[in-house]
């Protein structure tokens, strides 16, 4: 009934309901609310993985920023709709990660986004990821 | 593993994650978000009685707007918590329901609401409640 | 052409545009954003008075938390319009401000708020408001 | 003492404060609430040219949508930041806008968006943009 996460062909599939918050007056999702989407499922995957930003930040200090990311608009999701979003890692370095997200509706592709993940100190400098991270990461290249 | 909704007691309990989105600069969640919070959690109920929004705007011109609401905000949710929302009927007229709203973190009420929602239809105008709503719904007045 | 904030008859007077970020699929101001309209108003009053809250919460850490809101909602406002949103002091203690905010689209009231403002430290502990915030505020107490 | 919109060299300059609304527990603007800055200064830049979306949805079914949009986040914005946005356009086709936006605090880059907006008809189908609206806006083209 309720839809639920899970891991298949090296990526994380996230599901999440559109509501009313989401929509604007075109009767639509609004566009910045894509990125909204995307981040839930990074935070969900990472939390599978057994890591929690909140706890992350405050243990160690290290946050994650988006540094860039390059979005196509594909079609619209609407009120209602069930979004799946697939994300999918496409390289590491020391300090970054780089993902490709897909959210569909109905299998319908309604926006794909590229996404770089930069790893921060409190001051938001880069700083190196942690290497359990970037080895359970990793393990999902394929 | 994933927390799902459930029926109890006569209310709707439904849970949700809080993530930076919904946060702001004092670490906790913005007090607005809140609002959205509960929406989710009411549409849900709806959508798990059989009543999607959408379709019913689509269909009969039906919408639902929120006529009054007052919150009392008790103690911060922060990042990365769980938030239980627990829907609470407590009456309905022909053109209205009114419903009380708990938010809690591990069993501590993050924020209390009272919401009166008003039955519209497209130019929002006050319009009755359909009949199958009102009977699916009071059967939860305890 | 483009308004501006204004002080008259002892209230703030603070003009917003309706984005369509505000909006959502009913094709008006999604009930949660008219608390953020009115936060906005809130801060631009005490930033018009001198106090910058980013500032103060650096240098002496008191934060404002909202303790309790009850907004009546009127008539919708939509996208493009011209909302003005009047803020009242209706009273202070040691620890609280509580004030009454009336949003206007063309004189046309969208919706009212009463919110009572709590001061806090670092902790969200109730702590008192500053004597220099107090007396500035308390000149508009009609 | 509140700062105003303006043109200058063929771009459109506008400025906007950061609230608590905008901002995450990382202490900064959140990464999608860019690209509603910048929705605002493209809105505000046909307004100011006479065009308001609104109205032309309703008279004549026209509507925008942002295609692609790539984003490069380069300094975190605050609250209480005066941010500024010049939006310049790159390029027009018979359906299409290309804008780059850059957005400052204190003359130093947060955030450097490209934008590709389509113009479309009440069903999101490719229409062409009016020859008034092309007219009006290729005369900022460099």
């Amino acid at each position: 009934m309720h839809p639920t996460p899970y891991i298949s062909d090296n990526a994380f599939h996230f599901p999440l309901r559109v509501y009313y918050e989401d929509t604007d007056a075109a009767g639509v999702v609004y566009y910045a609310n894509y990125l909204k989407f995307a981040e839930r499922a990074r935070t969900e995957w990472l939390r599978h993985l057994g890591f929690e930003q909140d706890a992350m930040m405050r243990e160690t200090g290290l946050g994650f920023v988006v540094a860039h990311a390059e979005i196509h608009f594909r079609a619209p999701a609407r009120l209602d709709d069930l979004v799946w979003i697939e994300t999918r890692l496409q390289g590491t370095s020391k300090v970054r990660m780089s993902m490709r997200q897909t959210l569909r509706v109905a299998e319908r592709p309604c926006a794909v986004l590229d996404v770089e993940i930069a790893s921060v100190d409190r001051a938001f400098k880069p700083t190196r990821l942690p290497a359990n991270l970037i080895n359970a990461m990793t393990a999902f290249l394929s």
